[in-house]
């Protein structure tokens, strides 16, 4: 039986990330399994100095903490991505390496805590016989092979209190403001945030908008009597010039330097200069750290817990998954390959657009 | 064609109930249809003087406001429900009072935002041939035919928040608190705050507990170096006397004055004299108001689009009901029948359990 | 000049005290001070295995943690107070117990983080020729000799989101919504949070009030069309004898059991039977629990490094206290004397009064 | 006696403008006050059809939501500000004519809610023999003639809310984060949210900044450990020349397009290449917007009822200011005149210095 398992979390931080480690030990120390952290990522398990035991009074309180316990980076040594959303093949040394530094330390199974690029380079370990069991972790909801990912909702409760407070600054005001929110490949957290804190305008990658209809739709409502208006963009929005219809992991719209709600913004006063007080917000970092909400932290636990449970059952070279009300596993390989998108059939955009949301298009 | 709706709603309130409203003007003045609101629930249907025309801008800017701008009240001559789950027959002249009113302000349809005690209401209503769509709303999460209701995730992000304070007092005091919380007759509440807000125990209505078991678990715990302990108890827990295995809406466990955590609190003291520092906190009616979270405001967008969609599509006598990612209808008669149980094989309690958390059983 | 500090907290928890233990220990560790934290209040200066050695490291990332990470405990051997307010003499044998252990661990100055009961135990030890400095502790904000205390604001702002949610049920329901707060002695929470929060009456220690104008107050406001009220209760008020003009610490009023709030509420429906819906909610423990606010993390670290200043300085005997915008030192004999009382000529209380908010007198 | 009022707010919208108004409104009718409300600053004035009645009804529930009833804009015809700070003479005929409406529509005083730009411009008006009391509005908290303006609390809050998110993010990916925080010309929102959310260096206008000591620092807390830093920097935070010892209103630093905070993150990395991580977030107008928190909530009513009494005491010409824990009033002529700039020794620079903050000189 598997007795010591290692744990590593890669990529960028998303807020739940603690509450799956806390999870994972506390329900495998209670079934006698004991635990590593390797910390800042690959870096930890390339670098025998960069590793410590995790035991229940080690992730004692961390569950309501934002960020990870073990640090994390975005690249590194063991990096399977080159590029945003290029996936690349790690050496085989440093794979070699990898492998080695695990058996050294008697790691039996890693958890993996990633997106697409920690997990492809996962995948590559896992190649080598390496026991993976992957977690996914995306902020952007975007994992066509899971339902929901932690971080997701924390996120947009950040972007919804940001406009609730936008809101009142807008009509006082009778301006524009656009809010630029993450989301580079997948508009989620800005259909979602938008329909619950009252966009009159949602821009997305997977809907290209057109700057002759935005100018024309907000001349409509001024018209009609609002003159302000709240526009929630995601920074991976982009102009028509056909539709998107399907994505792989990997695959990325170009985004202008500075925003692209900088871009609209200027291209709305070359089309109808001075009729609009407009202005930005681009809310950046704080929509990834500090506490994850509830329902983060109830997610973060299931999936951790999971994870622990697969291990346990010699489940490898698969990732749990939320379908339905059910954690199941896919295969790593599969779950990594394409991205879930906004369609405009979906309830939230049906939602959005019978209440009267602009898409842009 | 249907043209003036009428929408009433009924019973407590919960945060998000204006979102819900504004979201059915708002999508359907867009198709041409206008409405009456009818103010105090039935009343406002009985009482001639109580309702007022709802348009856009009457419904401009209520979405993130709590409460409900018709007023509610719990009961009245209209009532379906004498006592807690008592479902009863409304006398046939208030119904037939209310049908007559119903046309006099030429309102063609009706839609119900309510529990089953004022769905229950206007299905004796729809049997006289009104055309009634049925919108959910309890705060408990509780209703077997829709998979979430509005309400019940701010509800168990208040907990949360507070969960989150008191383990600080706990831990500095080394106290055992407990949080009394909604649910009288289902736990989703307590189960979704407890996990979310790392509750050491968790007491709800469908696993009964054990007092001596509770007194072990408290010593146990102690005597391994944890000496403060949260809990967190559904107003409707109740000590063991057989496992409650399936519930009828209108069935209800008995709840002693004072609220149950007192009562336990006082049979620990009992059990063990002077063993812990036991507080109790009962949270109240904080858990109904206030602006409601993402999460239930777009939750309350998408069933009061939905309930105009049933509307326009002549959908009558159904009930709108969240099926995994769609918004379907399902027959009112149908909808209020049965609770849905909180079960100990559910994802969150498995998970809950898993990482040592106690249900007192 | 004195090198080893002990760090004690006593008495009930407040939100900030870590931010107050940890602006100690970084600003003295830079001085070259060293610090040993006792825990569990004096029971870690009677007992020899409760204390700890604090360095820069142990207070990273706490300040915005709530409670105390030294523990407290509200009585003990070392306990000046016997019953609420009532100021007793520590045993001889306990006072020289306690000083001998400091002498043994080296500790040559103590600050004391406390409220009266805590201070008044350190006073009698400071006549033994302990050296020490008093940090003030009361989150109700009542102690003369200081113009605020930390942990005030931060309850101030959780009652006044309570008020927030209650508000939108209160007028949802046309219910009157009591709402009992902090405040034992005086009735500084509940009127800051009174008036932030739109309560419609605030009742509080200092101003005792008539249960026959309160059912006249509710009365005239339905009559002029404001069936909701939400009235915010200090636990310590009490209804009229004759007014209360001055007090000295250790006087308190008789507060019935089960909350004054319940009290009113049956005394109303005896006066004027049916004619409100009456609700109640009693906050407890969350007013004292959870990250503190930024006003209070401020304070709070205000005064941790002017306690250290005042321990260089040699300045002992005394305590930290904020006037105007500097902190100065007070003999802790005379700061633990007098309560500041809410007078009903102050900004606040003539604010509230001028805006139409009834104080029951 | 003056019987109707005028209400009037200028410039960018503060959190609590709509409670000072209420309060106005409020304590003013139970005097026997009427009200008109100008819409959009002095347009409402200059405009016949930009006013409205304000009645206690049109002012319930409005106290605790953000921007202002009235609407608001920053310039406009009768406009005493040209560029930033520089104040200029308002044309004759627009005063006239705004004297002129003011009696036409019967108004015999005028509270104006702003900050110098608006406030110099009501004076111009004032001595025409205009009725004019004013009331301080700066969320930078920046009015040399009074101690606190309200909405500056609120936006320390919101602030140091995004400082703990970006901890727990700096933290996980050892970064160097930078927070551009609104604070043109002095750095009281950098200074009272930086020590509150645990920044290690605070950058203000009144502290020149040194790059290279800023590289120092940075590299000194890399080698001791410490890789991540939370860095705040005021708007108009400028390197070194020599320092700033007092400001007139209508001063300025010269701000680079793009934020400071760019600025300074490429200078550290041409003079440190590689060496740190460093990531930039510009808070904008999320600062100015939303729910006030409790402490502007009193603060806007003190305020709102100081006006009023000013206003029936006859006493005009003049503006509404804290000082101590009493609301005074001051000649607006003198009020506008002088900036409040931090100062090195003030009790907020002097604790976070002494527990490590670095301020950059």
């Amino acid at each position: 039986m598997v007795k010591k398992i290692g744990i590593l979390n890669g990529g960028g931080d998303v807020q739940p990330i603690n509450a799956v480690i806390a999870s994972i030990v506390k329900s495998g120390s209670k079934r006698g399994f004991e635990f590593i952290g390797f910390e800042r990522s690959w870096e930890g398990v390339l670098n025998p100095m960069l590793y410590r035991t995790l035991d229940q009074k080690s992730v004692r309180g961390i569950s309501h903490v934002g960020g990870t316990i073990l640090g994390t980076v975005n690249r590194g040594r063991f990096s399977a991505k080159k590029g945003a959303g290029e996936v690349n093949k790690i050496p085989d040394d440093v794979l070699q390496e990898a492998k080695a530094n695990l058996e050294k330390v008697g790691v039996e199974a890693l958890i993996v805590i990633g997106g697409d690029g920690t997990l492809s380079g996962a995948l590559q370990l896992a190649e080598l016989g390496v026991k993976i069991v992957g977690v996914p972790k995306t902020i952007d909801n975007d994992l066509d092979s899971t339902d929901k990912t932690f971080g997701f909702s924390t996120a947009v409760d950040i972007v919804t209190e940001a406009l609730d407070r936008l809101h009142t600054t807008a009509t006082s005001h009778d301006r524009v403001i656009f809010v630029e929110v993450m989301g580079r490949n997948t508009g989620w957290i800005a259909v979602n945030s938008g329909l619950a804190g009252g966009a009159d305008m949602i821009l997305i990658p997977e809907i290209p908008f057109d700057y002759n209809k935005i100018v024309e739709f907000l001349r409509k409502r001024k018209e009609t009597g609002y003159r302000a208006s709240v526009v929630v963009v995601a920074e991976g929005a982009a102009p028509k010039k056909g539709l998107v219809t399907s994505m792989k992991v990997g695959d990325t719209f170009e985004v202008k330097l500075g925003g692209i709600s900088n871009t609209i913004i200027q291209k709305i006063e070359e089309l109808a200069p001075g009729e609009f007080e407009l202005r930005n917000t681009i809310l950046g970092h704080i929509q990834r750290g500090g506490s994850p909400n509830a329902e983060d932290r109830i997610l973060a636990k299931e999936y951790g817990v999971a994870a622990m449970d697969a291990v346990e059952r010699g489940d490898f070279g698969m990732m749990v998954s939320l379908k339905g009300d059910q954690i199941v596993t896919v295969p790593i390989a599969e779950a990594v390959k394409k991205l879930k998108l906004v369609t405009t059939d979906s309830l939230t955009v049906q939602t959005a657009k019978k209440i009267g949301v602009f898409f842009g298009d």
